[in-house]
C-alpha cells in the first residue's frame, strides 16, 4: 500500500494488538484486552486530547451490565443519568401538543440496569483509567507463565495517526514472531496543531463539530495534513493483530478497501446541550414531540441538569442541504420553541451543538483475513436518536476483546475469531433497519387523520417505540448458531442442546440476571455478578433440588466426579498445571433446594475448588434459589424456565452470552463442545 | 498547662478547628467540615504513617447511611464485606458444638444497608482522599460570601501532636478573633522515628499492637519522647474550636483533666485475622461459638477472603493477666482448635494479631465550655466484638461537624453545640450498658441444664443477641428532647410537635428511608437520599393525596404561600440574599397521589425553586408515593404511619435525625423552631 518516508529512520516496536483510534469502541477494546492480561498492545489516536463536549451520551441496560462485569459499574452509575419514563407528545384536533402516553423506557424485568445517559468523555476517561490500571497487574496464562511478566502500563498515544499498512501473506501465522508474518504499520507523530479536535480550533468557534451536513469542520480531523513529515516523525509498529476503530471515516477500512455502503434519508436535524429554563413539563423525561407543522423534537435529560435536544430542521427542498446560516444556537432555539409552543425553553448558556443528516450505512466487509478488525462506527453509521452508537460500538469490541486474548494466551484455536464478524455484522443489520424505520416516523409529518396519508401514523409510531423498546435495551441481541452457539437446530451433532431445559433462556443472548443467595454466607448475588469479565467459561450447574430429588442428586455427583476425575473433562483438559482448577472454567452451581438443608461439604471439592497459594476454600461458588433475608426471592428457576426435578447445565461465554443447554448428565456434549476449540495446556498423545 | 520551650522560635496560625487525631473520628469530623464548606481546618496525628493492619472493621447500617450521605457510599460499598448471616454454635449433650440457630444480622426493614466490615484502615483512606477533594471546592456562607474564598486543601499532618493547651477565659467568645479569645495550643513536630506506629518497629515483631493487656507495645505510641525538642519543632496554633480524637489514653481529655471512668471484667480475649484454610462450615458467617468447656469464639467473615477470630483466652487466676508467651499465633489457633474441635483451622498467613481485656469506660465530661470536645474511644471504651467502636466514634463528629459548621457559618447560635454531648453521652452510656452484658454473657461458660448455676444461659444470650441487633445496626439511636429535638412531651411548648401525624416515625431518630417516585422524571429515589450531608434543613412535606383530597390540597397552598411570602417563614428569614431558596432549608415535598394525575407546574415554586446562575428549574424536589416502574411500590406513607388524608411536616436535621414532626398548617411552630437557634442573615429590627 502506501510506503514510508525515507527520510526518516523509523524506530520499529511488536505488539500483539495495534488498536487504532480512541473512542468508545477502541477504549472498550483496550479495556478487555488489559483486564484479560493482554497487555502487550498499543492504542493510538489522532487528537491530542479527549472529547471533552458533545457527541454519543446514550447508554443501554446491556452497556450498563457490561460495565458492572468490568468491575466500573458504579464509579458510572455514580455519574450518569438514568432515564425513568418515555413521553409521546403529539397534536390535538386544534394542532396543540398534548402528552398522549407515558411508559418506562427499558422494559421492567429485562435487566437490572435502565436506560441511561452520560457524556462520551467521561466513559472514555473511566475506561482509560482502568485500562492503565488493569495493564499493570500481569496475569497468568494457559502455560503457567505470564503473557506479559513486564508491567507495561497501557494509555493512550495521542496525536498518532496511521500512515501505510504492510500485509503479510494470507497464509502467515498470526501468532509467529517472524517479522516477515507480522502486520506492518508506519505510524506518524502529529504536531500539535495537527492534531488539536476540531473543537477547540478557531474555525469551530461556532461549535458545529462532527457534523455529517458540512464538511468543512470534520475535515480538520479527518485528512493528514498536507507536506512531508518531519524527521522522526514516522515510527515502525509490528503487530500480530489491528483493531480499526477509527470512527465512520476509518482510515483502517479504507486501507483494507473496504466502503461503508448506504444511503442518505434527506431529513436533517439539530443537536444542542445545554441547561434549559423551560415551563415544558417533561424536560427530565424521555420526550418524543411531533408537532403539527413544526417538525418533531426529541428531548434527553442528561447528568448534570444538561439536557439534549434533538431538533428537526426545516426540510429543504430534496437534493438540497441546509442553509448554514440556520444552524446556529439561536436557530435552532428558535426551531424547539415553535415545536414545543405554548410551552417555552431558553437556553442561556449551550455546551455544545452541531447537526446531521440521517443515514444508514454498514461496512462491507469487516475484517482482513481475522488479523486486522474494524468496529464500532468503522462498521455502521445511522442516526443517533436511539442512543445506539456508543452501546453497539462498545459491544463490538467487548465481543472481540475476549476472543482474542484467548487467542493470544493459546487458550483456544484461532477460528473462534470468526465469529466476531458473522455475529456483530447481523446485529448491525438488525440496527440498521431498526433505525431507518424509526427515523422515517419520527421526521415524518404527523398524519392530520386516517385519510391523511401523506402524514405518518402516532399509532405506527407508538407501536414501533414499544416493540423495538427491548431492542434499544440491548439486552434483546441473540447470536445465531455457531462454533460458540449451539441452538439446538442440528440434530446431527454430537453436541445436543437442549433449549426446553430452560426455556426462558433463550441460547445465543446474554443470561438474564437473577437473584440467589450463597450458600455460604447468605449473601445475595445477581447471577450476571458471578459471570465478571475475568476471560473465564461459566458453567453454570442447576442440579434441581438435590435435597427432596434423589435423582438430581445422584447426577450432580456424577458430574462432579466427571469434572473432578475424568481425563476428559475440560477442567482436567484446559486448566494448566499449578493453576486453580477455576482459572480457565469456572463452575457456578445453583440448587433450589433450602441452604437451611445443605452444608458445604456435601459438595464435592470440584465445586469449591481451593484457591490461591494458600489453598483456602472458594465459598462464592454455591448458591440456593430461595428466599433472602433482605432482598426477597429471585426465582431463578421459575426466570430461567428450568424445572427444579430435572435442572439443567447452561454455558455461558465470558461475554456473558448463551453457549449451550445441556442434560445434567450429558457429559460428553460438555467436553466434546470446548473440544472444538479449546486448546489443551497438556501433552494429547492422539495429536 | 505545660509551657512551650523557650529555645524554639514558635510560628503561629489561625484556624477555625484543630483536630487532634487521624483515626477514624477525627477524620470523620474533618469529613463533615470540609463537606459542609468549613476548610479553615487542621488535622494533626502523631504516627507518621496510617494503619494497615488489624483494628476496628465493623460498619453498622447507620453508618454506611452516613456514608452514602457523604457521597462515598458506593465507593465503599466496592470493597467491604456484608455479613448475611449470624450462626450460634453450642455444645450439645455430648458436649460436642453444633449449629443451633441462625439468622440475619441486621433486622430486615431497618435500613437499606446491612452491616458490613472493611478494615479500618481503609475507611481511613476513603474519608482522607474526600477531605481533600472536599477542601479545594469552597462553599458559600450565610452571608452571601465564601467563608474560605481560598481554596485550602486539608490533609492529615503526621507526626505531629500537642504539647500544651492554653484555654482562653471562660467569658471569651468562640467566634471572636482576638488573640486572647483564642484557645492556644503548642504543637511538637516529631522526627520519624519518634512517629513510627508500633506495627511497624521492630520491638513488636510479634504483631501485638494495641493491647490494652500489656502496656509496652502501647508506649512507644502514647508517650511522647524525653529530652528537649530540637529547634524549630514546635509552633503555636491558635483555635476557635479543637476536637480531641485522640483515642482511649486521649491527650486532650488529659489536658482538660478529665478522666475516663470505669472498670475491667477480668475476660481476655485475643484477635487474630489471616486467610483461613478450615472446614468449619459457617466461615463466611458471623458465628458465636460457646464450647463447651474451651471457651468462646467469634468469627468475622472479612473483606479479600480475610477472617477475623476472637477467640477467648483460658481464664486466669482472678487478678492475675495472662502469660506473655499464651499471646502468639500459634497459641491463638491453638485454643482456637480446641474451640471448634472437631472442625480444625489453619492460618497459613496471619495478617496481624493481639490480645485485649474486656473492659467499659466513659468518659466523666466530653467538652471544655462546648469549645473543647472529645469524640470516639477518647469519650467511649468497651470490648470490640459488636463492632460499634469505629461506627459509635464516627457518629459522634458526624453529629458535631454539622452544628459546628452551622455556628462558624453564623447560621446558627453557639447553644447548638450543647446538644453534643448531651446527645452522644446517652447513647454511649447505653452502650457501655449493652457491651457488659454481651460480653459476659460471651465470655461465659454454657450452664450445662437449668440447673448449672455457675454456667450462662444460652437462651438469654440468644435473646441478648436478638434484642440488640436494631441497636448494633446504629439506627434506633433516639436523641430526647432538646433544643433541636421537639418530641411533643412539652405540652406549654408553643412548638407542638406531634408523633401521632407519622407515628411509625419516632422523633430522635434518624428518619427510616424509604422510596419513592419523582414527579419530574420517575425515577426512584430513597427518601434519605433526599437529605445528603450538605448541611441543608430539610423539611420534608407530607401533603398527604391532593388529587382526592381538597383539604389537603388547600393546606399544602397555604404552606407553600407561607413559605413563599411570609416574612416569618424560615425560608425567607434564614436564606441569605441572592442565594437559591433552598439553600439554607430544602423542601422536599412527597404527595400519596399517582404522579400521572400531576403536573409540575400545580406546585409553587418555592417547592421546586429556581437555582444557579441560569435559574433553571429544580426537578428532584416533589415526589409521589406509589408503584414505579421498576422497583415496585414504596409504600412510605404507610411506613412512616402518616395519613394520606391528614399528612404532616417532618423536619430533619441536617444530620437526618427527625426534629419534629408538625401539622400541615402549623406554620407559627415552624417558623418558631428555626427562630429559636438559627441566625437569620438579614437585618431584624427587633433585636
Amino acid at each position: 500500500m502506501t510506503t514510508t518516508n525515507n527520510n526518516s529512520v523509523p524506530k520499529v516496536s511488536k505488539v500483539d494488538v495495534l488498536i487504532i483510534g480512541a473512542g468508545p469502541a477502541g477504549l472498550m477494546a483496550a479495556t478487555g484486552l488489559t483486564k484479560y492480561g493482554i497487555n502487550n498492545i498499543r492504542i493510538i489516536d489522532k487528537r491530542s486530547t479527549k472529547i471533552y463536549t458533545g457527541q454519543a451520551d446514550g447508554l443501554n441496560p446491556r452497556t450498563l451490565e457490561i460495565f458492572q462485569a468490568l468491575g466500573i459499574g458504579s464509579e458510572i452509575a455514580h455519574e450518569m443519568n438514568t432515564f425513568g419514563e418515555v413521553c409521546h407528545w403529539e397534536p390535538n384536533a386544534s394542532g396543540e401538543i398534548k402528552r398522549t402516553a407515558r411508559s418506562s423506557v427499558s422494559p421492567p424485568g429485562i435487566s437490572k440496569f435502565q436506560s441511561s445517559c452520560l457524556h462520551q468523555g467521561r466513559i472514555e476517561e473511566h475506561l482509560m483509567n482502568n485500562i492503565a490500571r488493569w495493564s499493570m497487574s500481569a496475569r497468568p496464562t494457559n502455560d503457567g507463565s505470564n503473557q506479559s511478566p513486564t508491567s507495561k502500563k497501557v494509555i493512550v498515544e495521542r496525536a498518532v495517526c496511521p500512515d501505510s499498512i504492510h500485509l503479510p501473506p494470507i497464509t502467515s501465522s498470526p501468532l509467529s514472531d517472524k517479522d516477515e508474518d507480522q502486520i506492518t504499520l508506519t505510524l506518524r507523530h502529529l504536531s500539535e496543531s495537527e492534531a488539536k479536535p476540531a473543537q477547540f480550533l478557531p474555525s469551530t468557534k461556532d461549535g458545529l463539530f462532527r457534523s455529517n451536513v458540512f464538511d468543512s469542520e470534520a475535515s480538520d480531523l479527518d485528512s493528514n495534513p498536507n507536506g512531508l513529515p518531519a524527521e522522526g516523525s514516522l515510527e515502525t509498529v509490528q503487530c500480530k493483530f489491528v483493531i480499526g476503530t477509527d470512527g465512520a471515516r476509518s482510515w483502517t477500512r479504507s486501507a483494507l478497501g473496504y466502503k461503508l455502503v448506504g444511503d442518505s434519508l434527506n431529513y436533517f436535524w439539530g443537536v444542542l446541550d445545554g441547561v434549559p429554563a423551560t415551563d415544558f413539563p417533561d424536560i427530565r423525561g424521555v420526550s418524543l414531540i411531533h408537532s403539527a407543522e413544526n417538525g418533531s423534537l426529541m428531548i434527553i435529560p442528561r447528568e448534570r441538569n444538561l439536557v439534549r435536544l434533538y431538533i428537526q430542521l426545516p426540510q429543504p427542498i430534496p437534493g438540497q442541504r441546509p442553509n448554514r446560516d440556520d444552524i446556529t444556537p439561536e436557530k435552532l432555539l428558535q426551531v424547539t420553541n415553535s415545536i414545543i409552543a405554548p410551552y417555552t425553553l431558553r437556553m442561556p448558556n449551550v455546551d455544545w451543538y452541531t447537526c446531521y443528516e440521517i443515514g444508514q450505512r454498514l461496512a462491507d466487509s469487516w475484517h482482513w483475513n481475522n488479523r486486522v478488525f474494524i468496529a464500532g462506527d468503522a462498521c455502521h453509521t445511522h442516526s443517533p436518536k436511539a442512543g445506539q452508537g456508543m452501546n453497539t460500538s462498545m459491544a463490538d469490541t467487548f465481543n472481540l476483546a475476549w476472543k482474542l486474548a484467548h487467542v493470544l494466551q493459546k487458550k483456544a484455536d484461532l477460528k473462534i475469531l470468526e465469529t466476531y464478524g458473522v455475529e456483530r455484522s447481523k446485529l448491525a443489520q438488525e440496527l440498521i433497519t431498526f433505525d431507518q424505520k424509526l427515523s422515517s416516523l419520527f421526521s415524518g409529518k404527523p398524519a392530520k387523520d386516517n385519510e391523511d396519508s401523506n402524514g405518518i401514523s402516532l399509532k405506527e409510531f407508538h407501536q414501533t417505540i414499544e416493540k423495538s423498546k427491548h431492542f434499544i435495551s440491548g439486552t434483546s441481541v441473540n447470536y445465531d448458531s455457531n462454533i460458540l452457539i449451539f441452538k439446538g437446530d442440528d440434530i446431527n451433532s454430537i453436541i445436543k442442546s437442549k433449549p426446553e431445559l430452560a426455556k426462558h433462556t433463550p441460547i445465543g443472548t446474554r443470561l438474564l440476571s437473577n437473584r440467589v443467595v450463597c450458600l455460604s454466607d447468605a449473601n445475595v448475588s445477581e447471577t450476571l455478578d458471578l459471570i465478571p469479565a475475568d476471560g473465564k467459561w461459566k458453567v453454570l450447574i442447576f442440579p434441581g433440588d438435590i435435597q427432596a430429588n434423589e435423582d438430581c442428586k445422584i447426577k450432580l455427583d456424577q458430574l462432579s466426579d466427571f469434572l473432578a476425575n475424568d481425563k476428559t473433562s475440560p477442567i482436567q483438559r484446559f486448566t494448566p498445571v499449578g493453576q486453580d482448577t477455576d482459572s480457565v472454567i469456572d463452575c457456578i452451581t445453583i440448587v433450589s433446594s433450602s441452604r437451611t438443608a445443605l452444608e458445604l461439604t456435601q459438595f464435592h471439592q470440584i465445586l469449591r475448588p481451593l484457591q490461591g497459594p494458600h489453598r483456602f476454600g472458594s465459598y462464592k461458588k454455591i448458591f440456593t434459589d430461595e428466599e433472602s433475608y433482605h432482598e426477597g426471592h429471585g426465582h431463578a428457576y421459575e426466570k430461567y424456565g428450568i424445572n427444579p426435578n430435572v435442572g439443567c447445565i447452561i454455558v455461558a461465554r465470558p461475554d456473558q452470552h448463551v453457549s449451550l443447554i445441556l442434560d445434567l448428565n450429558d457429559h460428553l456434549a460438555l467436553s466434546s463442545f470446548f473440544e472444538q476449540f479449546m486448546i489443551s495446556p497438556h501433552f494429547t498423545p492422539s495429536s
